[in-house]
């Protein structure tokens, strides 16, 4: 065993991060802003730029800047540990949980040689099939996180496994393509319905609170056009700039014809996952109406599976992949909540603000629309940037003569959009990243690409479509 | 795979637990309870009961309760979830951690080896040698669980392995006696200083707001000398009742020492890790001067074994024993603290004070006792119980004409002592228990077998010496 042994390259990442870290530290704070907001962002940048350059695994950064935070008193040990009891946090452990089972019954592999069987022709064509089967689901199941993280990646982990694609074994084979494609269009989807992302109705009342009404079928209406549009452009343009080892897939029919034969008839223990998973998306789509909100519906699921026995215990302790994001996603959630909670990211959409007054609105607006969007790149969540940014944003750029029907479609789109930037801005990113067929280098490169693509297709064309019919 | 396959035990068992839950569930709440602290009440037993008879691991259990929590909206979801933001949890897991670091660097071999060789002729020699490493660290660390965590538990583990007693293959060998008797030791050595324990310096405060002060000194002096007997009669005790398969073990010095040998010099990865130990006992000695919480401590250390690469983080997420007490002890002491939050505790503690009015002091006083002392089956925490009960019991004992002296000494020794009940009464009870050594059954019988010694060294021969000393 040996301690301590770095490359150069990982050396220096690892000191980089801390210099910047400790740079930030030392300068003097902003006015507006607090000493303690000021050294959580330092601490905050420290751990995204380890997460970001992995000198050491992301689990260990993430837990060292947590250590920063309570060591410096930064924040108290109980505001520090927050993340761990976060709703949002917790259902993705549960998601992997449910994987699980999906994949220890052989339901999932079932479901995959009948996904593989209908479309399975080409890779290309599965990625469709598995953003068209997100589209679908998205007009029912209102949690994003519950919807593919529940739903999507059980059903994707097992389609890779039966391609003979893992983490750790061919993971470009057909894995890493259709990951991307299926968290892209997630994205993309949870953008098109009002009810698509928990964020989303928070949008409408914050719109509602200057005046601006957006109705279910008002959303639905601007954002259909565009919304298809990107579902059809962006895992072209993924297959294009990060193609899968394997494209056609001639075999893929007989194959999955042959292993549904070998499976026989659906045993006990996979009725009960049936039955079970039936019963999750029964309860994730009427959360609202139950009132039960999604990560208790996953906790049901996994009591009555963990009852019949259909998975271990053993199996929950067992399931790395799981207590790794509940550490980095944690810390990561609880960084940026507390730079929200601490005026940070006020004082930064007002600095936005001062340098935007009396501009001319196209300019103007154009570059809000760019802040609000890259500036997701420091949020862990789209509700926590929203409830941070969405209001004085809108407001700011109704106030310098943007139309408010423009202004107000753009923001609410972004809100969704940005969140396939990184591998911890919303829900379905730490579960479809810590898969783990992704590189995070790769996963952020891709991300600012079609980021780029679906700001010019919602965003240039959207707005044309906006103005033919009528919103602004 | 089958599933739903349970033993006709098992099954009655969960019926049963889950029977007892739904029947308290449903009756009518006593006067002075809401009804919401009641149905926590009703989880709670079900809970214990599963947790107990075990038809289900432990952590499916607390996990089914905790689904149930939350389901009947008896509380939030942040408010069940409360457990996994705790410090003394995560100093629990975080002690995991560090028994791998000393398990994989070989530090703990080695050091497992000295001690075998200075005491290693027999399985009750080295019971008595943990014993007094723990007293002796128990006047320098005032954390307990960081003690017998941090430091005791990563001996032991080493130590039983190097004898070849492994959880899963002859547990009893020694390891189950060493476990037992290191955990009931440290519960003794924890009631002997005032900064042997957390707890403890609330009872002085607690005690003080009724005008009775406790020095360390008084503490002290009234404590070594139930205190020694204690140490030596309990493991004596444990060894009788509880032996293990090993009684001598002549060949352990030339084992130990052939075994010393064969490791050869201290390597790097080890010196680390013992630099690493050094800092942490250093910290958690002087956690109130420099002002550092034990559960911070453990983080610093733990970021140098990482960074240092003597720990990977693969070995952090694959720690199922760590996963596993996160989840269940969260919920136990998350249900306790709100039992307790709800008013529950007070209502019992009223409920005893109004049948005990008016006694004699000498039997109302007994009665009292013992209710303080066992009660605490239905805690998991020294501190919530002491926090809850202390100050009104000692309030009712002197009220009814028990010599303060006496009363609060009782009391306050009582407020250590109970925790050796259960396998979550106090932060060692899970890491010992949770190591695997011991069977929940063995671990209750001898929790309550040496309550009744412990009540008699230390009440029994105790209020003598008290009386012999002039503390009243």
């Amino acid at each position: 065993m040996a301690a301590m042994t770095y490359t150069k390259k990982n050396a220096s990442f690892f000191l980089l991060s801390f210099l910047v870290g400790l740079v930030i530290w030392f300068l003097p704070e902003p006015q507006g802003v607090s000493s303690q907001a000021w050294h959580l962002f330092a601490i905050f940048i420290f751990t995204v730029i380890g997460v970001i350059t992995q000198p050491l695994p992301i689990g260990t950064i993430a837990f060292v800047g947590l250590m920063f935070v309570t060591l410096t008193k930064t924040l108290t040990f109980d505001e520090a540990f927050t993340g761990f009891s976060n709703n949002i946090v917790w259902l993705i452990v549960f998601a992997f949980f449910i994987a699980r089972g999906f994949i220890k019954t052989g339901l999932g592999f079932r479901i995959a040689y009948h996904l593989m069987n209908l479309m399975g022709k080409s890779t290309l064509g599965m990625g469709y099939g598995l953003v068209a089967t997100d589209f679908v689901l998205s007009s029912a199941i209102p949690s994003l996180t519950a919807r593919t993280g529940g739903v999507i990646f059980p059903l994707l982990n097992s389609l890779c496994k039966a391609f003979g694609s893992e983490p750790h074994n061919q993971p470009r084979k057909v894995g890493a393509f259709l990951f991307v494609t299926a968290f892209q269009g997630s994205v993309i989807t949870s953008a098109i319905f009002l009810t698509a992302m928990a964020g989303n109705p928070m949008i409408a009342d914050l719109a509602e609170q200057i005046g601006i009404t957006i109705s279910w079928g008002k959303w639905a209406a601007a954002a259909i056009v565009p919304g298809l549009i990107a579902l059809i452009i962006v895992p072209l343009f993924i297959y294009k700039i990060y193609p899968p080892e394997q494209k056609e897939t001639p075999d893929a029919k007989k194959y999955a014809q042959k292993q549904l034969k070998d499976m026989g008839k659906i045993s006990s223990p996979e009725w009960i996952m049936l039955i079970v998973f039936v019963l999750l998306i029964v309860l994730w789509a009427g959360a609202k109406i139950i009132g039960i909100h999604p990560a208790i519906t996953a906790m049901v699921g996994l009591s009555l599976l963990l009852v019949a026995k259909v998975i271990a215990w053993d199996d929950i302790v067992s399931e790395k992949g799981a207590w790794n994001i509940l550490v980095w996603f944690s810390v990561l959630l609880m960084m940026a909540a507390f730079l929200t909670k601490l005026g940070f990211m006020s004082w930064f959409s007002d600095l936005v603000m001062v340098h935007l007054q009396g501009m001319n609105w196209v300019l103007g607006f154009s570059i809000l629309f760019l802040v609000y969007f890259y500036s997701h790149y420091i949020f862990a969540s789209n509700a926590a940037h929203i409830g941070a940014m969405f209001l004085p944003f809108l407001v700011l750029a109704t106030a310098m003569g943007t139309p408010p029907g423009l202004a107000v479609m753009s923001l609410a789109f972004a809100s969704s959009l940005f969140g396939g930037l990184t591998h911890y801005g919303c829900g379905p990113a730490p579960i479809f990243f810590g898969a783990g067929y992704v590189k995070v280098t790769d996963w952020w490169k891709l991300g600012f690409y079609i980021s780029v693509i679906n700001i010019i297709i919602w965003i240039g064309l959207g707005s044309l479509w906006w103005k033919l019919i009528g919103l602004y």
